[in-house]
């Protein structure tokens, strides 16, 4: 028996679980996680650029596959208990990428840091984030 | 020749410039903003709550909303430099509200503090948050 | 026999447990404490404004009293899980003082939100933040 | 003529200017700076933990180094617009480290990533930190 923590499985829990989202998990590694997310009209803010709530959006989501990264398993029912973003440049383009990295994980919550980017362009992050998501404790 | 800081000039704007923004203002005021957003299918994570992205989007535009507020005029492209957000409690309903403080402004920034609740449950915030938005710098 | 939360038993607490920090209870109410701290030259920047530092240590400490507050009784072992802060304009004056407002209390945190001012000029705060105090877990 | 971007005209001014401060530059990069402090106690809390204010301090500062590597120069007068510190684990030891990487430079901020651990324990962080430096604008 495993956890399977993979790829598809996360999907698919994101796809039942979740349906309104448009977050993918795209990688799992051993203390990271990748998601992504496609960008569509109705994430263009005036000036063209990419809003911050889609980047958000990915970026809370990337720090939720992390969370099953850091428990080795999926919990859907991880929540954010808090998340800071910082924008660091304009984001143009089709496709939003985030990468988690984990910074510590405790019996009440993981604790990860988040960069997000536009397809393409690895090296210019377009935001930066950090936060916390808190694992459901025993009744 | 005024400013035309109101609500109706504001959400003009919004459906204007940022077509994909479920958000709206609904008050203004001297140092606060409120703005709301209708809860749709999408929004809902598992556990059957509103999903933290959601909440961050209807903060994020109410402080943009403040931003408009501390300046004097409408800014469209005023931009989020940060923003924290803390969720308090599982946020359930079909309206989200979010009230937006100034806390301070200046030649390059408005900062300011937001609240998040559930129509109907304004004495049961659902999420606070904290930003600056950054003010567009003379060339 | 009562839980004690008083400005006394608090400060006694602290000079004992804590016994270097220069921060001081001086009003605990039903949702809010309000922590003090004498600035020194050792706090003091350069542009003679008083230190960021020294503002997070009061902001943090007034979280600490707020999380007694939420809990109903003294918790010297409540520790800061996150705190973020936003300095609003140059702080200068003898004295610092700190005022948390309640935002949640839960089994496993204290949420607040706080606003540093200096001695006489409570209309014009010098930084705001927020911040979550982690409950000590039962073993 | 050169910008004496190097450690000790760094800690030059540190001394001269913020004489209160504790925390010295002990490296500088091309995309990050180091800060320490010798751990006292006076920063020590309840439980025998170097203090959260201590660990933001030294934080706080390591990001005002990586403003000067950001700007190309030292520039006493960047402030810290704003800090969010996340803690992971008790810190405990003589002496504190705080290594901050570069996220972003423009003509307003400098933003960074930032973490702590105590010496001799660079794989187990006390706290990680981002901010943004705001860089003094033209008259």
């Amino acid at each position: 028996m495993t956890s399977q923590l993979d790829i598809d499985t996360v999907n698919a829990m994101v796809v039942e679980q979740y349906p309104g989202s448009r977050n993918r998990c795209v990688e799992l590694g051993l203390d990271h996680a990748v998601a992504a997310c496609d960008v569509t009209p109705i994430d263009i803010r005036p000036g063209g650029f990419i809003a911050g709530p889609t980047q958000f959006a990915v970026a809370d989501c990337a720090l939720w596959f992390l969370s099953f990264v850091g428990l080795g398993r999926i919990e859907p029912m991880a929540l954010t208990s808090e998340l800071s973003i910082r924008f660091l440049r304009p984001a143009i383009g089709d496709r939003l990428l985030c990468r988690a990295t984990l910074e510590a994980v405790s019996r009440r919550s993981v604790i990860g840091t988040a960069h997000v980017w536009v397809d393409g362009q690895a090296d210019r992050y377009t935001a930066t984030a950090q936060g916390t998501y808190a694992v459901p404790l025993p009744r």
